[in-house]
């Protein structure tokens, strides 16, 4: 069989190169065109090193009739605002499209404007489906718009969707803790990426209402539970580089929830789900060292009956499961391949 | 006036390190006699390297005969159940005692057995001044034994107590979600400190009710808000070396509750206190590098009133503020010295 | 065709959870076997935990005839002195064996006495083809005892091997300014490898004339060049997990040695080997991040012809082409499979 | 006695925030005035967080006279090119000028105008003493414009001088492998200190003839060597964020130059310096976590009789001994005070 033809959009930035890295080594896809503003005309090893003696194509800039025609699917990894019009250029000419961005996470253009401002194709606002796998697995198999989640909604939906789910837990009570290695800011130096500056500093941002992301975990949770959520989420800044985990605070239903039946509950929820790992120890600490460079999430729960209340944990690399490996699981799934296709190779250990 | 002398037992571990150099730089002190067992007849500088040219002292072994002869107050820097011996030999030749263990910083012998088992000076046990500043300053000033917090309770209490004395918030739905740097787990190499299985990971440990240093945070809210408190509390570990950031979240006791009674209930309880700052903007989120080798606590307030929820946060650097720094300053209140004495020198930048 | 079945022992070290990791992605082998010492009884995924959902495969105790039933070839990654006696019972069986540790890479086995002590199986010493395919490459096809080189030698030969073969630098003069991360220390947590007294400080280790790995550099470097060679080497440990780069300084033979000559001569010396990319760029500066999980090695040089220096470098991952990647790659010519089979990944970025 | 007042312009850069934290420790001195382009009329504390609760000034735009009028020593922390103009200015007034940048340091104008272009401020070209106290410290005392080293030059020197002093070595073959941590290349973030492409690689930079630094170091050996010196130096890049470590290899001059005789002629050379620890071990391997933070330089000898090889090593903290630190050093020699005042402080540990 032909390998699938996969053109990668905005394929310099970091999650672009975790694409290209992951289709380079997928049995059933190969990357077929890499475009990109800034490196237009250069080789993709000027900007990603590591490619260095491993592929060799020239960056090219984006051209929806190129696109559409060299390849089968594309890849738009571009942030939002940009993906828009590039997104629904490409939809134009029936390429399907798997969004990185946020502008087709959302279903409600209210909510969209709340959060990002104007959505810059308004025509095929809400056509996306949300790509998270785990939720949305039936859809994704017959979407030609997918919409990628971000890197906080996958680790904190995937922790708590069993337990809601399952009526384990009060939806209304939620606080997520959550902590990032710093390249889910993106390839962009600032002060907050300086190494002198954060390597050995550790701290909040965006306290508050005031993450973005809130808006589509508070959307999924809201579907998931049949009722409007509000969550509580305070976004961290660890001194790595990759990873994600996410730690989630709920209050248990009933007094006689215990940790056995949340993994209980996440074990069925995930019998189908190649990337989750569900640890089956109570009070197990799932460490996000376990997951680089991996598109696996690894989800654990702790219960204080007396408190009543269940503590969640995911841990993912953000640029894996939280991007670019869930974009491929997504393209796995949209075209027929097995889920886990080119996506099954461990963490490096350490 | 001549200098006061302080003995450090332990003074070849992190916190024993850091009083050592505190204390070379504090103007009304000095190192006069530093004991540890492994190291006993070698010179200081050859387990603390950073002092090769700087103090010429050589390690003895522990007496307390000698201590009480040469010193005018003890430091002991050694774990729990090694300290309370100790301590108490000391305390029986009357010696001023500053400890940085746990053995003396809980006031119920019940809750000491559960957490730590047996106690080992169980007649001087309940001595102990907490050794907070914030909380107990004028029982400091005449403590004969003070029992030095650890460095989780000291910035968890640090963020809390403002609002649960100002009764701003509901003392009976805390959830403590805190992250501490690696030096927390003291000098002992283990497969938790081994740089290549954690300086590219972050995750939590003690998940549930399992760290003892719960007691203590559980002591002192009690103490303050007149009520039994059971706190939900889960630490992380942060690869980095210093620095403890506490997130805590707390539900507001009433719809008005806003983000600048918080600041001003904060600012009035911290009025007279030099080693903490009042961050005066909303959402403000302090990083732990601004603290890293000072004895300052930078304290931060955000507040979702829909939600009715506040959002507290309090970094320090574990071992000063969190250690040694406040060993100091209880010793600076015992001693009728200037309470920052020693300790006014800010963080390093970067 | 079946694939090739292979035993790995140690494979809890990080050189072993490597050929773990190498083997599974494989397309012409699998891991048929793990065998360790502590571990044995155990899932694998309880040692190295980033397979937890991936390998389920349990550890048992080194057995030679088991491994010779099971195996069609053993990777041991083992310490020097471990290993000799168990290659050697290996052997005996007739399975072709490759070898991380030092005991079968001299050839002189006075050299091995002083550096490393007695050989525990002298039987077999001297038997081992020296495991660097740039330089190899005929001998390992057809060699059932290989001994894998170490990630200094590695690193170090790589730079200097096609200017000594083509003459251009006096081999009389070298001076190799080496620098490594942890990981190259291994698994066994120590003072050196603590992360607070590591992870922000740089130091040189085992100055003078005392890293074992000289001897081997020295012996291959002696054989190139037709003459006894005695070098100046400095190891360095980098605070972070992987990665080595090798700075090496020579003299040239002649003043009209120019930087073309150098890369001109890399470039023929590794025409046909995969796994080595020569920057084509003067005064280039390869980084051991564009290496980090891949089995490539970058190598750069620079000429100053004013003062007839040359400098050489070469970035590597020292736990792949410093170790498994490079044994993998071995296994690959001695079994007439590609000689980057599974080996052609490129690194994370970042 | 009035303390000294001293004014820093380019306050919120680095060596400016160094210059701050450790003149506002300094026994007999006082920041009187801080300038700062970009961040004129703000309080320092918003440039330099760790300073909130510290030092409550407000940055104001350089103005000479104000500064002539304010304070009784400048500092100036600017790079060069920028630095030259305000230095001549203060001159003009006679206020005595510590500078940091380059622009002072060189003795050959066309030296100056090769490695760094046209000079600035011609007129005063020259006037500057080389603000290496170990080298100059007699010229020190009286002069009024002091053109502080870089870090490089100081580690190197401080590695090198006495062994070329003393005739131990060949002047004429000197290797210079020196590695820096990241904050060496000044708060503007940019790639090479974006966290995710630097915290886990290691690297070389300006490789050949071409690190700016180059030029002094060559002037000062020259000077000591009685003959002109080209060395070889190439700089690395460590993932850290203070630090800098020097190796310098050299040929002994004769064959019976020893470690001792290395070890011994360095005492004798820093006999007088109180911020130089010479280790006496032979093969010792200073850590550059031991001088961070502090004003302390380690320097170690190794030699290899047979290849009549030497290898020097100086590890500093480049933001202190490399800048700061040593330009306060500078001034309390040109104010007649203890040179050590206000630069006795060890290292943090860890």
């Amino acid at each position: 069989m032909e390998p699938l033809k996969a053109a990668i959009i905005g394929g310099t930035g970091y999650t672009g190169a975790e694409l290209v890295r992951l289709l380079h080594g997928h049995p059933s896809a190969k990357v077929s065109l890499v475009a990109g503003q800034s490196r237009a005309g250069q080789p993709i090893a000027s900007a990603l090193p590591s490619l260095r003696g491993v592929l060799d194509v020239d960056v090219v800039s984006f051209d929806a009739e190129q696109v559409a025609e060299q390849a089968d699917v594309a890849f738009c990894a571009l942030p939002h605002g940009a993906s828009a019009g590039i997104v629904s250029s490409l939809r134009d000419r029936d390429l399907p499209v798997i969004d990185l961005s946020a502008d087709f996470r959302l279903q409600d253009l209210e909510a969209y404007r709340a959060w990002y401002g104007a959505h810059l194709a308004e025509a095929r606002f809400g056509q996306g489906v949300y790509g998270l796998p785990e939720l949305h697995r039936e859809a994704l198999r017959s979407a030609d718009l997918i919409a990628v989640p971000g890197c906080y909604p996958t680790a904190t939906l995937l922790a708590i969707a069993p337990l809601v789910k399952a009526r384990l837990v009060d939806p209304q009570n939620l606080v997520v803790d959550a902590k990032s290695g710093v390249s889910g800011a993106g390839r962009s130096p600032t002060a907050t990426s300086h190494l002198p500056e954060c390597s050995e500093g550790f701290r909040a941002y965006k306290v508050g209402r005031s993450h973005r992301h809130i808006s589509e975990i508070e959307q999924e949770l809201s579907a998931l539970a049949g009722q409007a959520i509000r969550i509580t989420f305070t976004p961290h800044l660890v001194p790595m580089t990759r990873g994600l985990l996410s730690t989630v605070y709920m209050s248990t239903t009933a007094a006689d929830v215990d940790v056995e039946a949340c993994i209980a509950a996440a074990q069925r929820f995930y019998a189908d789900s190649p990337s989750v790992v569900v640890l089956d120890e109570a009070n197990a600490a799932p460490d996000t060292l376990w997951a680089r460079g991996s598109n696996r999430a690894f989800v654990s729960y702790s219960v204080d009956r007396d408190a009543k209340r269940v503590i969640a944990q995911c841990a993912i690399d953000n640029l894996v499961k939280g991007a670019s490996g869930q974009a491929v699981q997504c393209m796995n799934l949209r075209f027929g391949l097995d889920e886990a296709a080119g996506l099954d190779h461990p963490a490096h250990w350490p």
